[in-house]
């Protein structure tokens, strides 16, 4: 049995952690980190988990936690695991990281788009990127692993296999994402209330968002080029979901089927990567709840473009699913236990 | 394992079924009925299910179906199942009807309420109602189990214990409730359109829904006395959901801690329900998605009521999840078995 | 023109008392009171005020605002008018207070149920309650008006002709209340946030919501007796809108027409009030933005009762709107000007 | 008083027509069409018009209708309006069509994207495309008025100024809009339950929508060359609105200002435009209800382009409002009479 530390439990991806992990056989959660609600029992605050969650919670202290644990999910604010993290503890534990501390291979990035200083750059090289279809060895064999942010992997997989394979023009990608409320944390903040958010949709972060590097960086590699590309998240009037439409100029002329065989390349056998049939959009909803990317695209003649479409549950694939996934990884586990999870309708 | 046919299984109920018994270790769909959609591929229907469930649409076909499988459930509209339920039948096959057929055990009762003629009723009396906190012993022996209506499961369960121990005068008794949408079905009809629902909530069926009848008669076998109340259904803009909110004089002066004792003594050992600690009230929230009946409640000693509050997920405990609880329930299984549904929030 | 200045113009109902002061032709607004948003342009706080409003905020100094405008309305939280109002201010300008201080008569009764000391409760019977329909008369020679809270409008109104003609037994009446969010007002806290709401609906306050006593002392005179009941408010995922459904034994055999006939006779005459056709149950999205109020009911013969329903938009008739209403009647305007907002559907 | 007559009176953007123009003091409508409900009263079919219309529904009798009015709203399918007018009818009284019979000046492309017939190419050089900000002059003078799609209307006026003055390359712009769910209108469809759009985002119509062929014409008068673009809906989870973000290369080097100041040049008179503030992103529920195309930028200067930003309801300058500003203009009445519509918010 994996003994599993959450710090950042009470955030809802720390919520959707004990959620998954709850249902996962060979792991059991045994510290419910989180500073808020210190000695509050966890189900007092997410009332879901009466009678199936009886543990209290506990602080951050990484230190403790790092001798009791097997791994550390850390689902917190940038800047905190990076302040933490150090050589002892990860001698003796593995960490999986939520945040966005070691996701960019280039500190002087980090530090520009987070203006914030990075605590520990030394182990920025040895993090492993999570982004489980691309990185599948590398993260069996991590000790600290970035779980990848929730736009990015959906942008990010939408695009790969075309960007991979040179089928796309990357000097004219554009990244439009539409992202469910639970994206923006359980902090009480105004823009965040009901009123402000329901009947509403607004662009934000425009050429300004924090995932647009992580983006760039992960795509550039699969490109062998480096790319600059226009990333524009969107608040929508839901809880769960992320859609990202993705434009970009084909550099041949393709069929549908030619497109499906690419993607088929690299997603035919993933389990979570689930590749539409013609002509069908992906709807967040049918996602909803499972670790499925669903993606679908359609080639428009007149322009020369393809436009593609891909969906995922933010909260799963986008943070604690792809976490579960990727911590099955690390330990030899069935890549998939725990995330047999059906997705949700209606 | 269990061979399973489901007549209806395109409609919301349906769809939840299939969610449900695909975790399910015991059971295998091999029959997805659904008159609308005949050899269409259930996944086109249902998205959410691509590359989970291969299968086709088949016909009402209950015959043949009987001949194939262990269990029926049928969600389909009033009258069907009794239409087509015979001996021949039965005694091939076991049924868990999810329509209203044969939840009255009085036939002039159903007949009234919902004007259609029943085709059969000479398996009302064997029909066992499956309320499984209520009635399990009953159910394990049962050929034909009418599954509770979702209003009906929540409004019971909810004052159940004080009605069978006569805490609260069962002639006061008021339920007002509310109801996610997907209670109205998968029906292409004006008044479920998302800009009709959405940003609106308003009463229905007012001293006239056939649920009513259901209530009074199983609330009546619980406190000895014919029962006649008030029962107001709502309509919530919400996917999933009922809350109940049930008001009565108490018939005694009584705290807290003994009115929770008599909730405890029916449901302290029932998994599926979970009474809730001192001034907490139920929410629909934290249910979603899982098999749980919430309860919660407040003495006002200024009026002398108890204010009652149970929530379910109308589809799961409501619908297709008791449902399964029922059919774990007729085969020996273990009674949670494909329930262990963790609530998802948000 | 009517100088106007509103203390709490940043909050919801502060909001919408500039939307509709806006349309209004003989008012204007020439002080936007915002104690947290001083000197920052109103329009950058409710950016659909842009290019409408010019005005910056300003802090909630009410004797300087005394010697400026004609008529202060204050929609601030319960306490502030009562520690503010003073002779001098009342010789000077007319107060309607949006805020619980000045509705109820007792003045134990509102340091009991709002747990604050009252400031001045010399006032307490001078002020008028602001329920135009029942008070016009004294509301137009009023120098303070207390404005109802919205969940006293729509349950007090709904029941108000049969509780004065002595249709209903008061000791029987039971009020369950719907409220969109809006009503939670626009402070950041965390059960008001999307992800909370939506998707969601729960009881609160249940036996011990303030607005109760206030419906009790109306109700009260109404029926020309201490009148004791059960009020229970609900949060329902949407931005705007009430409904109040009450329930109570008819205290005699009457038929629909009758009780029609009750209604009409208290407000046949009323614009702001619909008494709906026969068996029409009101939605509060038939008066969004409105200032109407919608009432329906029903008769149930099986137990004696009758079902009232009543819908209003809550931060419309149940604020802003009435007290615009109190405006124009204190004023000698027309009791609808500003007031003609066509519903708007969907 | 303008007599008005309404075809398609009972849908969304019919009923939106009868609230705006119930408020509107020089007009009267005479005539609500509606195939549908035929002899029902008016008020039956949208109840938050009960006690406000007492009129009946008529059928679309536009030869009758002619000699009635002065102006004829069609707020019906494609192909309605152009199978019913004729000289006659035009030589009695104005149309303005809300459908899109008459916005696209080449048959053939109307024949393509629409796949009927066009029934009236004879009045397709008369018909003026009515997006006012743009064609004013020409609506004055017009006997048939075009009146442009919802995603047109917030399409084009968010581009308009730049693609005019050649700041943007039109070969590279990529328009993805996200529209509320009542642009899919009243019909009874599946897809359209709330149930299937509630906590659901997916694009539709890709590289198909029928709105492209009439923004590339549009925008291609501005640029004065032909455009050929990508223009992908999205349904949102919400009643009202229509955001669209619009991407492009700059074709110089330009500051904030200098774009400012080119919206400007066009817009800075316009009572119903609001370019934002820097920084500023436009959020539908800022202008819900009112008739304003609220505008926002950025300029990225890592990608060299332009990220522009518009919002509208849907339904009133998508639709009634922008309809009843070209009866303004075709009457010369001032152009806001009716539409001083203040956004509502929450």
């Amino acid at each position: 049995m994996i003994r599993v530390g959450i710090i950042g439990a009470t955030g809802y991806a720390g919520g959707e952690l004990v959620r998954i992990l709850t249902g996962h056989k060979d792991a059991e959660i045994i510290w419910y980190g989180s500073r808020s609600y210190v000695d509050q029992k966890y189900a007092d605050v997410y009332r879901n988990m009466f009678q199936i969650v009886d543990a209290a919670c506990m602080d951050d202290n990484m230190e403790e936690l790092a001798s009791r644990v097997d791994v550390i999910f850390t689902a917190t604010p940038q800047g905190l695991c990076a302040s933490l993290v150090n050589e002892e503890i990860l001698s003796k534990t593995k960490i999986i990281d939520l945040s966005a501390d070691f996701r960019l291979k280039d500190v002087h990035v980090y530090e520009e788009w987070y203006k914030i200083e990075h605590k520990a750059p030394q182990y920025i090289d040895e993090a492993v990127y999570g982004l489980c279809e691309v990185n599948r060895e590398d993260v069996k064999k991590a000790r600290l692993v970035a779980n990848p942010g929730c736009y990015t992997t959906c942008s990010i997989l939408t695009a790969y296999p075309l960007a991979k394979e040179g089928l796309i023009d990357m000097g004219t990608l554009i990244i439009d994402a539409k992202s469910g409320t639970s994206g923006a944390g359980r902090g009480a903040k105004l823009p965040n209330l009901f009123c402000e958010v329901n009947e509403n949709i607004k662009a934000y972060g425009v050429a300004t968002h924090r995932h647009t590097p992580e983006i760039e960086e992960q795509l550039g590699y699969a490109a062998g080029e480096k790319v600059v590309l226009n990333f524009t998240p969107h608040l929508v009037p839901m809880n769960r979901g992320i859609l990202a439409t993705e434009y970009a100029k084909l550099t041949k002329d393709v069929s549908w089927e030619e497109v499906k065989a690419v993607y088929d390349k690299y997603y035919a056998d993933e389990k979570f990567v689930r590749v539409l049939d013609r002509d069908v959009c992906p709807e967040t909803k049918w996602v909803e709840g499972s670790n499925y990317v669903d993606i679908g695209f359609k080639i428009d003649p007149r322009t020369g473009r393809i436009v593609m479409m891909g969906a995922i549950d933010n909260l799963v694939k986008g943070a604690a699913g792809q976490a579960v996934q990727n911590m099955n990884l690390m330990f030899g586990l069935e890549e998939s236990e725990g995330l047999e999870l059906v997705p949700m309708f209606p």
